[in-house]
């Protein structure tokens, strides 16, 4: 397989987007990616999008696109893994670009939720859970994750603080990003005041419901050379992996082993370990989310993930950043766009061009892009060379 | 890039399978091209779906049906391209083996549709559409279709009996075809009496909404020499191209240039051209589209569609003959899963274990998947060596 590089990223200001189309977000998240490359077209583009059917009445979205783009007839491929898309998305136009297929791919992500009522949400939503064994019971994503996180309370005493803690950090870099789309400052004291939403997860505990897309563009490592692209950022590893879908079928609640298992191979196919980190973008769809993720990563040990925000070890100046970006509790979580909203908070800070949010001597990123409670996740790791 | 071939395949008996969940008509298809392949696991598995969303309420479909094989942790990526979803699956199944990245993978397709009324199923396909600018105006897919049969009777002097003689060539190939939904006979009398969709378009001139999945195992072409397998059956070519999405944006409405395109390419990388094929598989959604198909992969010349079936040129024993599996038409047509299930027709032909139904001499068979009216379109060539 070919080397692979990211040369251009883009994203639009996330938000309740209600003057806008699914179109126009997302071309101008793709052409600012484009631009953003210094090139003048493309061969292949892929579509992250979990629910086109349910949020807006419109599947088939790699030929609208593609078409939208003015860059029809190229290949425009959707790929889905629920909130994982976006993340799956670059890694089908990663494959793209290291099988030879293609040498100029565009890797795209959007999530246009807010045209449809919030209980519409909630069922779009819950399509990513196990709707048989699941969702018929009238569960809902955020009580899957309050159990899981009554079982890490319970299991390694994990308090309620420590999750606010999580919010507090990623509010705290959220508003230092200007495309966020809750880029306002917490306390603990305002999430742990906040409203219930499932036993123990309040509002803002929660990542919010939002408009938005992202892009990158990808080619090979010698063409980004050739093209003498400053610095040069290479695609280390691409890493995916499943779960059980649903968490009555798992052998343990406290435990990510899809995220645990893609990071494991992404790892070994970048030659690195957790330590040699220099920041992560994790998928803090609840802030139980992050703490679990930390540990399948191997940032900390199983079970010392509550603590890590409340201690800074996760924080901008901490041993390992953990979402720079502001995550998806501030930035935003249009589904299908986070993961590649991951990978541009990554080349922006490789570029070291963040600003107030920039980690200091970034060099190797990761992103954890994660579907449902977990069922599946991929984990990319970027390198600045 | 590496060779690729295909060692396995798989369909259930398609048709309106109430008393089947998705779950268990998807691992039918997907247990009988494993076995098939004489192959005990998978590395990687890709699903085509066009609406889990809409039709199922339920998404995240490469984590739950890889669970359901008990198969986790493998990587199970969902594709859609629309109608073109499973051709598109089995495409990213072909580059995840050519590039190196795994080496036995699974591709499969699958639709539920007849779990929802027809009104919700019509709304489901329409997303295949441009929602904005065709589908709002009231329009939905037969409608489409017949817009651009209206024009190429005008322009071309196709006739309404030359239109129903697909119908009957596919029903003929289909009663031949044990997994069939509608494997009966029908007669061009009885296909111009049918009851009016959408003028000209009658209800059998229309594949039916139907429930089913078929899937296929590819792994490198030395692999397959190596587990000797007998014949080998290699992918010649892969392509895949994308037109303007709405009708009205297109500069001639007899013109599939989607499949014009990526056959092209197909022929190309094959080092083939049309006279060479065997027999094709093509997406015959309306008795129109067969028409337009066969003109836009050069089968027959530009605007001369019409008597290719009323003359036996596309029949069983004909010069080309075009859907020996009978088709979207008489095999049924679950978005998803046609892609894939032509290509277990492909296999099937290839080894020459079709039966009545058989092409005579079968060894060179090409695959053509559509999405919407054409804003995509999957090209495959297959080689019996």
């Amino acid at each position: 397989m070919r080397e692979v590089a990211v040369i251009g990223a883009g994203m639009n200001r996330w938000g309740e987007l209600w003057e806008k189309s699914h179109r126009e977000i997302w071309t101008e998240a793709a052409l600012e990616a484009i631009d953003d490359a210094g090139v003048d077209h493309v061969e292949a583009m892929y579509v992250g999008c979990m629910s086109g059917g349910l949020f807006m009445g419109q599947e088939h979205l790699g030929a609208l696109l593609a078409d939208q783009l003015g860059m029809g007839p190229i290949p425009g491929t959707r790929v889905e893994s629920a909130c994982a898309s976006g993340g799956l998305a670059f890694r089908q136009a990663y494959l793209a670009v290291a099988s030879g297929a293609h040498d100029i791919v565009l890797a795209t992500g959007l999530e246009k939720m807010t045209d449809v009522d919030g209980g519409m949400a909630t069922y779009a939503l819950s399509t990513a859970a196990d709707q048989e064994y699941e969702c018929y019971q009238g569960i809902t994503f955020p009580g899957l994750y309050a159990m899981m996180a009554r079982a890490h309370m319970e299991r390694y005493g994990t308090t309620r603080r420590q999750l606010a803690e999580v919010a507090v950090k990623n509010h705290l870099h959220g508003s230092m990003n200007a495309l966020a789309q809750f880029p306002m400052k917490v306390t603990a004291e305002q999430v742990e005041g906040s409203v219930m939403v499932a036993d123990p997860i309040r509002i803002l505990d929660c990542s919010p419901i939002t408009d938005g897309a992202a892009a990158a563009v990808l080619v090979p490592l010698e063409t980004a050379k050739k093209m003498r692209v400053d610095p040069l950022i290479r695609v280390a590893a691409s890493a995916h992996a499943t779960d059980r879908i649903a968490l009555h079928e798992r052998d343990d609640l406290c435990w990510l082993a899809s995220t645990a298992k893609a990071a494991e191979s992404a790892y070994q196919q970048a030659g690195v370990g957790p330590t040699d980190l220099s920041f992560c973008e994790v998928h803090d769809c609840f802030t139980i989310a992050e703490v679990m993720v930390i540990e399948a990563l191997g940032l900390v040990d199983r079970g010392r993930g509550g603590s890590a925000a409340e201690g800074g070890f996760t924080a901008l100046d901490g041993r390992v950043p953990v979402n720079p970006s502001g995550g998806l509790k501030s930035k935003g979580h249009p589904v299908g766009a986070t993961g590649l909203a991951q990978i541009r908070e990554v080349v922006h800070q490789l570029r070291r061009s963040c600003g107030d949010r920039q980690v200091k001597d970034a060099r190797l990123g990761l992103t954890q892009n994660m579907g449902g409670t977990g069922a599946s996740t991929v984990v990319h790791v970027f390198e600045r060379m």
